[in-house]
């Protein structure tokens, strides 16, 4: 249990760091607790928003992209105006939500996108935020690995590249050749997106191959990890449960 | 083929056991029924509000419980309003609906509980249930089966502790000695809402240990069946499909 | 990259297909991810719409029956609109879609039936199609085989019978006994219907006896592969990625 003096120095504290618009939504959600479930208030203040995002093993920016990601993936509009805030206060750049939301059109499905879009542009108008710090639509591509990318398209090709050849050719040429590459996002924060996605959606098939192009790209182990306890929260005991053996199983594969 | 009469017959007895709003709530969808899909509405008066929740081996209690946990973890908000009016008429406490909110806010994300928030915090207000009939937030807890615990968290904390020590210590210290002890929702119940999340969003992986869990907290063989032929109407077929083979086997491998 | 000359004919192309109803939420849709993501944009226009909708594999009224399936099994109605108004510009009838939405309360959930029938209330009032444009709650259905039937009703009931009487009973009087004979949506679209339904929600357990019924329903193989291209789009690459295999084994293994 955690006493009262503690539970409001975790709301102050939180709120720090929130814009007015991240807090006038806090405040509301709040009020909506106190109607229905009291308990729920106390864990979101106290555990979620208190120690949670607090945890040193992931930066407040990180876990605003893990948790946007997770949204966005599972399509719930409801809390997203208060995390895209959170985000922007964060230090998530416009044009990375951006290009976050573009990336799960493809990871997560065109109509979570969508939903996001409609979201995102009533914060971003808020926010004065137009289109000069929006990334161009073709912009010039970062340089491409050219053995690594070859090398799974050469393993994807000979496993479906007969029965679907379309969905082979479009993750060819409209992910790894494209999206992948485009610059407002850094490799490493599109793995993030990536991963959480698929673990905020219990795809834990796609797991693997995900999460070591995420720790090629930077994410260390401990942050990998942390990102499943941050997630537990966003997405559920059960979805964070069922990544666990997958990422372990990742963990202990990897070169030491 | 139902008959008009055992059609019409099947829409008054259910409507015997509604309040007003949800009977407000589903005259409304029928009404939109009949413009789009007359036959969903045959379907739904004859066979699953006249038929289904009639059904012997669960009570209407429980299957009000189980049809709220499978739309929190769905996070569908739209049948929402008639369900936790038809919950209340069927003897779901405010503070059970309250717990039920809470407890999905760990098992199936915490956004999915703060929509279930926005709908419920309405129906609570236009039925005049206050403050007074909601749980605290940090009551006396349940006593704790600190043997079962122990052998639960060695488990857990063997496999995981290492790799990701932060979700092992939360599922601990929030779920496990917190969460589940807290007294306005019985162990049964609580059981009974996790297991029907994890059916609903086919989160097969984590079946076994709920549903021994369940049982263990006194749910019977035949009403965790029942538990899932309900669901197949709420989650849809293949949901269910999947859970029977997850289901049989743990039927069969505990001690008779 | 797209140029813009050849951005612009794709819109054109588009367009020419579709309503005035269609056109007026893409105006809006294009206008809001100018607003957030103009790649997004880019990329709806010009690979989405101006070109995966017109590979040769598979009819724009097929791509509208398996995107709508899509959509219902997610639950995503911010697209429903476009999308409904879309599948009718291609030929798909009133009584198909009343028939999918129907059929897919089954598949996908009641509650996603629900939502749907709420947004297909407005389209089909906007459009003029009324009662008389609907399937009869109760028709007469179409011939079964029995054999096939008494084959599928004995495997499972072998299998499930026993501990879940209930599911066992409703698959057969409900589902194949009634609702894959009614006659306003053909055998191999509801087929396609279901499919599209289990890969878009990550079921893929169910996938082998559905890939293998659509097929028997008359579903080629090139077709069933250009719906997984088609639904990498509109349900993510990773749901793609996870039915590929599941298909391919479905398709080596049929007699040839």
């Amino acid at each position: 249990m955690m006493g009262t003096r503690c539970f409001a120095a975790a709301i102050v504290t939180f709120s720090l760091m929130a814009s007015a618009a991240a807090q006038a939504e806090d405040t509301k959600m709040q009020t909506d607790m106190q109607m229905v479930a009291p308990a729920l208030e106390k864990y979101t203040q106290g555990r979620l928003l208190g120690e949670v995002w607090k945890r040193p093993g992931l930066s407040a920016r990180d876990r605003s992209i893990v948790t946007l990601a997770a949204l966005i993936a599972r399509n719930q509009t409801i809390e997203m105006v208060f995390y895209l805030n959170l985000a922007l206060d964060n230090g998530v750049k416009p044009r990375e939500i951006s290009e976050i939301i573009t990336h799960l059109a493809f990871y997560s499905g065109w109509a979570n996108a969508m939903s996001a879009v409609a979201v995102a542009k009533d914060v971003f108008a808020a926010r004065g935020i137009g289109a000069d710090q929006l990334p161009a639509a073709s912009p010039t591509l970062l340089p491409l690995n050219e053995a690594a990318e070859a090398d799974r398209a050469a393993r994807v090709g000979q496993q479906f590249g007969e029965i679907a050849p379309g969905v082979v050719q479009y993750t060819t040429d409209i992910l790894f050749r494209d999206l992948w590459l485009r610059p407002a996002l850094a490799p490493r924060d599109r793995s993030l997106v990536t991963v959480s996605a698929l673990i905020a959606s219990g795809q834990v098939a796609q797991i693997p191959y995900h999460l070591n192009r995420a720790m090629d790209n930077g994410l260390t182990q401990p942050q990998a990890a942390e990102v499943i306890t941050h997630l537990a929260f966003y997405v559920g005991w059960p979805n964070a449960m069922s990544a666990l053996p997958v990422a372990k199983d990742v963990f202990e594969k990897r070169p030491h």
